[in-house]
C-alpha cells in the first residue's frame, strides 16, 4: 500500500500479535462503523492479526483488564453495528492527564502496559475525538519509551466535527443531516402556523466551543425565505440588539422565525450563554443546558413575541435512523484505514479524510501524526460565515453539503429499528486487580 | 356505499357544488395526506363537485375568504402531500366561540355562510381535533338552521390522540414511531457512556391532559431492562418519591436510566409541574415548557445524579421523515372516506377509525356523530398502565403496537427530504373584506 508522503515511513519487521479496539468519549451515530471496519480489515490478516479484543468502555476498561473476545461475535452482529448508534464497545469520558494528575497517570500507564503486554496486543486502535487522540498519542510515545512493539492508530470521531488536519470527522455528516432534516420539518410546522400572531422557534443543538453541528443545520436552507433563518454559532459572540431585530424583520415578514442556537453560544464577555455550573463532566467542562431557553426568554421579553423551544441533546448524536451514508461509508473507511497503515508499520498516526473534489464528491483516507492532533479544536472559520455572523455562508455550504448524502434505510423489527449488541464474551483475566 | 349501522341515513337528492377542505390545529405528519385523500376522491366525482378548493389557515382564512383552487395544482403534488409534514393549507388555533364570544361568534357564523354561498361550497371537510370538530359541529348545525344545503365531515387529526369514538387519532402512529425510535437511540448513547458514574436522561415529549404520546414510547421497550424505564403520564399524579427510588433502583441496575415525561405532568394537587404562564394559546391553556426540567431538577438535587434532557417540541409532530406508513394509509382513508360519505348525503359526523383486529391488524373507517366528539378528551385509560402508575401494560402495548408499521422512504434532494408546497393559486373574492 502507498502510503500519502507526510508520514514517515519507519520500516518495521512484521509485528505478530493481538488487536486491540477500543471506543472513547461521546458516542455518534457511525462510531461503531469505525469500529466495524478496524474488525474486518483485521480479519484480513490472521498471520499477523491472531486475536481481536475490544476493549470495554475505553481506556477505563482497559485499565481494568476488561476485553471481550471479537472473534465470538457473529459476522452479521459486525456488519449490523454499521447501522447501530452508539458505542457498542461502551465508553467513557477518562482522561490519562500527565499535567493534572501525573501520579495516577504515571500509574495508569504502568497498568496499560502490563495489561497490554499480558494479552500480547501489538495493535492498538483508539476510536474517538481530541481528548482520545491525546490519549492515543501518549500510549504511542509510552511504547517508544517502554520500547514495547506497538503500532497505534488513532480513528477520528466526534459530531463536533473540531478535529484539526481531518477534512472532517466521521459522526459530523450524520447529526447534521439529522439536525438540517429535522429544522425542515419544525419549520414546515411552523410556517403552516403563521396565520397565529407569529412564533419564533428556537433549536438547541450541540456544539461547545465549534459551531460546526449549528452551522450544518443551513444546508436545510434550499431558498433564500427557508429556514433556518438565524443560526447562532459559538464563535460569533451574541449581538443582542442586532440578533432581536432580526428576529424581528423575520417574523414581519414570515410570522415565524426558525433560529438554531449552539448550546456553547457566547455573549460579548466571552461567558456561556447558558452554563450550568451544578455539573461538570470529567475533563471540567461545565456541562450546558439551556442556551435556547436563556434566548427565547430574551425574544419573548423583549419582543413580546411566542417562543417554542427544541432541545435535540443526545438525540442528535444517535439518530442511526437518520445516518449519512455517506458518513457510514467514512467512518467504516477510517476504520480499515487504520489497520492497514499498522500492518504497514506505521504507528503514532490519526487516520484523517483528504477531500479531493466537492462535486462529485471525492475523497481518500490519509494520515496525520498524532502529536498534531491532540487538544487542537478547530473553529468554524470567519470567512465561512456571512458579515453578520447569523449565517455560514456558499463557501460553508460546498463544504457541508456532500457530507450528508444518501440514506440507510437500517432493518426494521415491527417498525422500529434493529440495532445489534455485542455479546461480549469476556477475555479471561491474567492480572490481579487494578490497585 | 354501505355505511355503518350507527349512521342515520338521510337520503338527500344529488348535491351540485364545490367542495372546500381546510386543516385546523397542531400539524402532524399526516394532516396533509388526510387532505389529499379528500382532494383526490373529490375528483372522481366531478357530476357533483365542480370545483375543490382548499381554505388557507383553517376557520380563520375561509372568514377572510382566503381560498386556493386546488384543480391549479399538479396531481403530482396532491400526491406528494403525502409525505410532507404540517398543514399546507396552513392552520390556525381560531375557535368560533358560542360561550365566551357569542356575539363575535354570531358574527363569524353569518360570515362564513356568505363565504360558503359566493363560492356555492356544498361540501366542506375540517381536518382536525377536539376544538375543530367542535367548529365542524357548529358549522353542520347552522347550516341545517339556515337552510343551507351543506354537507359537513370532520376528518380527526391529532398526535395527542385523545379524541372520543375513533379507535385512534391520524398522527399518532406517526408521532410515537418518531418517539420511539429516538428514545431507543438515545437508550443506546446512554447505555454506552454507562461506564461513568451515571446519567438520568429525560425526554420531554408533547401530551397536555392526555399521555398518549408519553405512552407510546414504551413500544422502544423489547426487553424488561430496555429503555424507557419510567413514563411519567399527566393522568399519573407525580408521586416525588416513588420516583426517585425507582430512579435510583434503575440507575444502580444500569448506570443510566430513561426516563419519558409527558409535557402535562401534574403533582398530586393537580397542577401542571412547569406550566409557564407567560404564554397561553388562543383557547386559554397555558403553553407548557420544562416538565423534564424540572423532574431533572428534583433528580439532580435529590440523588445527585447527574441529568440529562431533551426536548422534541414541535419536531415530534412533523417528523416526516420517520412517518408510520399505517398511519399515512389511515389518515388518506379518513379523507377519502369523508368524501363518500358527504356523496351519499351525509352531514354532521367525524370520520373515525374502527379496529378489527389487533394481529394482522385490520380496521376501516366509520362514523361518528359531531356532537358526540366536541370538546371530549379520552386519556389514557387506568387499566392500560402498571399498578404502580410508572408504565403501560401489554394491554397498551397490543393497542400501539400497529399503529407503527411500515416506513414512508421520502423522496431525498442532496440528502434531505422532498417536501411539496402548494401553489396557491388564490380564488377571486367576491366579498368585501370581513368587517
Amino acid at each position: 500500500m502507498a502510503l500519502p508522503n507526510q508520514i514517515h515511513f519507519v520500516y518495521m519487521a512484521d509485528l505478530v500479535g493481538n488487536l486491540l479496539v477500543a471506543q472513547s468519549g461521546g458516542p455518534t451515530a457511525v462510531i461503531n462503523a469505525s469500529a466495524a471496519g478496524v474488525i474486518q480489515e483485521a480479519g484480513k490478516y490472521p498471520d499477523l492479526i491472531e486475536e481481536i479484543y475490544g476493549g470495554l468502555n475505553g481506556i477505563l476498561g482497559i485499565l481494568n483488564e476488561e476485553l471481550i473476545d471479537i472473534q465470538e461475535e457473529k459476522r452479521v452482529v459486525i456488519e449490523g453495528l454499521k447501522h447501530t448508534p452508539a458505542a457498542a464497545l461502551g465508553t467513557c469520558r477518562y482522561k490519562v492527564d500527565f499535567k493534572k494528575k501525573p501520579e495516577q497517570a504515571a500509574k495508569d500507564m504502568d497498568r496499560l502496559f502490563q495489561v497490554l503486554q499480558a494479552h500480547n496486543i501489538r495493535y492498538f486502535f483508539y476510536i474517538g475525538g481530541n481528548d482520545s487522540q491525546d490519549t492515543a498519542h501518549k500510549i504511542h510515545e509510552q511504547a517508544v519509551q517502554r520500547a514495547y512493539d506497538l503500532r497505534v492508530i488513532g480513528v477520528p470521531k466526534t459530531i463536533d466535527n473540531d478535529l484539526p488536519h481531518t477534512d472532517h470527522c466521521p459522526g459530523y455528516g450524520s447529526a447534521i443531516k439529522y439536525n438540517a432534516t429535522t429544522v425542515m420539518e419544525i419549520a414546515a410546522d411552523a410556517a403552516s402556523m403563521a396565520s397565529d400572531s407569529g412564533v419564533c422557534c428556537l433549536i438547541e443543538v450541540m456544539g461547545r466551543a465549534a459551531g460546526w453541528i449549528a452551522a450544518g443545520t443551513v444546508l436545510a436552507k434550499r431558498n433564500p425565505g427557508d429556514a433556518p433563518h438565524i443560526i447562532l454559532l459559538p464563535e460569533i459572540p451574541f449581538n443582542e440588539s442586532a440578533f432581536l431585530s432580526r428576529v424581528q424583520e423575520t417574523l414581519a415578514a414570515n410570522k415565524f422565525c426558525i433560529v438554531v442556537v449552539g448550546e456553547g453560544l457566547r455573549n460579548a464577555a466571552g461567558e456561556e450563554m447558558a452554563a450550568d455550573k451544578r455539573t461538570m463532566d470529567a475533563f471540567g467542562h461545565p456541562a450546558l443546558s439551556g442556551a435556547a431557553e436563556r434566548v427565547a426568554e430574551i425574544v419573548s421579553t423583549k419582543l413580546k413575541a411566542k417562543t417554542r423551544t427544541v432541545k435535540l441533546g443526545y438525540a442528535q448524536r444517535a439518530a442511526a435512523h437518520c445516518a449519512s451514508e455517506t458518513d457510514v461509508l467514512e467512518a467504516t473507511a477510517c476504520g480499515g484505514a487504520a489497520v492497514r497503515a499498522a500492518i504497514d508499520g506505521q504507528s503514532g498516526f490519526m487516520v484523517k479524510i483528504v477531500r479531493h473534489q466537492n462535486s462529485p464528491y471525492r475523497w481518500t483516507t490519509g494520515f496525520q501524526e498524532l502529536k498534531e492532533i491532540a487538544n487542537v479544536e478547530r473553529l468554524v472559520p470567519r470567512d465561512w460565515i456571512s458579515a453578520d455572523g447569523f449565517l455560514p455562508n456558499e463557501a460553508f455550504i460546498e463544504y457541508a453539503r456532500p457530507l450528508i448524502d444518501g440514506e440507510l434505510h437500517l432493518p426494521i423489527d415491527s417498525g422500529l429499528p434493529k440495532f445489534v449488541t455485542l455479546q461480549k464474551s469476556p477475555v479471561e483475566k491474567k492480572l490481579p486487580p487494578r490497585a
